[in-house]
């Protein structure tokens, strides 16, 4: 439960809206999806010229309860409270900021646990698979609802930064400042790889019924679980896993079998239990599948990602962190330069920190008070 | 098949032995083994001094079979076949090469895949777990039994290296020369990490039966192969697998579904695949076990390499690859700076390659001169 003081420095309580679009949303993949809702949460106040509005995309796992709380019973704030809030550094005293759960998300938008209105079951595999294509489309069509015509800033980590890139390609004159952190231009084989191994342990726990286990009654749990403790070794350095848990035992000697040893490994498993709880499989799955797909320059015959920026105007923020190998600092560098080759105004900053992907989602002095100063020069 | 060509150039046909131990052995864990049996392959002649005998350690889900082919329809010759034999850097022309399958492992030596003679089933569950340290106090009775009082060399590249420093501490005057390849003195938090992601789905499958698959005609045939598939990635280098594999499609376009569509993913699948149809997975728990539990300075209130090394009177060649992220040149450099710390005589070498972890595997001119050149001036 928050304390009062928590509370004031936050944006308070909040309330999830959702949006339901009739029309119906050709993906990529070339499936139509005849309606959809998308839930989002909004922070601050829309001025008069609309022209204050920033929305905040989100990563593999989160959401669209980016700050504030649910109720005063909550054991969390949303994922970015530290970030977004009356004089933090996305200042919701300025900012209207906008929180959505992507299409195919397990939060209240439309996804594969949603009831399919032509069968009155869950979606399950029949859910169509989405890309960042698809959730910016769908993002631009929640902007016109809210008669939202640009953003004064577009920000997302990890996965959310792909997002940031794809609406600065496709609606390049809807936003104004871009935030791209501890992201990268398109997947290597090697976070393919994780992917795929992550995909694998899911799809061939026997409690996945290809997709359809909610008509079973089942839940592909163990899967997830694995996918989950693999994802998180990702998360995090080398350098923090060693310092937080290096090889601690948990009960200061060898058990000589297969239960909890290392603290590391109690760790991982807690993370894992935690997530498969809370989580769903397809969603997690269809996640990870609009990760390796993103690619700007997959059009191209060489492929070339000066030009496929080239009709971004906005302004741009990229942000890494020296210890993050899942999206190292030379894959944003590699952003840096093709917005360069553009000429566009950008500013970048490698931020010296030891907690790995993780960092974009941490409190840090310098990272933090970087995004305060980029955002207080962002008119409103 | 081998051409005759490579026949000439090996070590040939090469017949597994087995050695038999009558008395019992008293593991680290305070279990005891009654009697077990190692197999083991020789190559080159024991001269009649004794003198000029090499032990070869093996890694994971290496084996007994360093070099040679069992038979002229062998599709691969022995794991490390490139670096061992008729004039190769360690010539079987002046050596005599012991390569040897561990206890515990899955190839012949006495393992849970073996009749326990006092149940006349598996062992399964029931075979302890084995340590560096169990298997490097069997491998100096297998030497007692070939009446070889001092190894000319012992070497052993990733865990096979650690077996070697084991030798060094252990048994320090029955070893004359240590190369110690791709290793790590003790694996850090994020290495034990992976191998409990991998142990888990193993541990979790439900084909898994508690260790007792044999007795329920199943085999954890999903959990091994995530775990190798996972195993894999750490093998290779962020480098390699994108130089080999980067975003190719298979079908040349994305299929939008969790069948394979890149490479990476087919590698990967293929590999988790032949290895899961081919490998025990309780001899694969207990193999990753020995490796997080492996750890010199484990006695020492203040964990101290130099001093845990102080017994070692060897002379030693460390080697390391620069995209090795699994046991990175820094690991090797501790081991190089502890004997350093003790005066003893080490040569170093940190081999340029872009193969990562399975560097140590492969025929890298460099890395086989450096062996060659070391191996040349050890006497015989």
């Amino acid at each position: 439960m928050p304390l009062a003081s928590t509370l004031i420095s936050s944006v308070g309580i909040v309330t999830p809206q959702t949006a339901h679009f009739a029309a119906p949303l050709t993906l990529k993949s070339g499936a139509v999806l005849p309606a959809y809702d998308l839930v989002f949460e909004t922070y601050g106040t829309l001025n008069a010229d609309r022209s204050n509005a920033i929305l905040v995309c989100h990563a593999l796992s989160g959401n669209h309860h980016v700050a504030g709380w649910h109720a005063a019973t909550d054991k969390n704030p949303g994922w970015w409270d530290n970030l977004i809030g009356p004089g933090k550094p996305i200042d919701t005293g300025r900012f209207f900021v906008i929180g959505v759960n992507n299409l195919g998300g397990c939060h209240g938008s439309t996804g594969p646990v949603s009831i399919d209105p032509q069968t009155g079951h869950a979606f399950g595999s029949r859910f169509p698979l989405v890309t960042v294509e698809d959730w910016v489309a769908s993002q631009a069509r929640l902007a016109d609802t809210l008669d939202i015509s640009r953003f004064a800033a577009i920000i997302g980590g990890s996965l959310g930064g792909m997002q940031v890139l794809q609406w600065s390609i496709a609606y390049p004159e809807r936003v104004r400042h871009c935030l791209t952190i501890a992201s990268a231009p398109k997947l290597t084989a090697q976070n393919i790889a994780f992917n795929d191994v992550a995909r694998q342990a899911i799809l061939t726990d026997p409690d996945f019924h290809a997709g359809d286990y909610y008509a079973h009654h089942t839940y592909p749990r163990r899967g997830l679980r694995l996918a989950r403790m693999l994802g998180h070794i990702t998360y995090l350095s080398d350098d923090v896993m060693g310092s937080k848990f290096g090889r601690i035992l948990r009960a200061g000697a060898f058990n000589y079998g297969y239960d909890v040893e290392f603290e590391i490994e109690s760790y991982l498993r807690y993370q894992g239990d935690k997530f498969a709880d809370s989580f769903d499989a397809n969603t997690y799955l269809l996640m990870t599948k609009a990760l390796d797909y993103f690619d700007p320059t997959q059009h191209q015959a060489e492929p070339n990602l000066s030009a496929a920026l080239q009709p971004a105007v906005a302004d741009f923020l990229i942000i890494s962190f020296t210890t993050d190998w899942r999206f190292a600092p030379e894959r944003s560098r590699e952003i840096v330069q093709a917005l360069l080759d553009n000429e566009r105004n950008v500013s970048y900053a490698e931020i010296v920190s030891n907690h790995g992907h993780d960092a974009f989602l941490m409190h840090d002095p310098h990272y933090h008070a970087l995004i305060r100063a980029y955002m207080e020069r962002v008119t409103t």
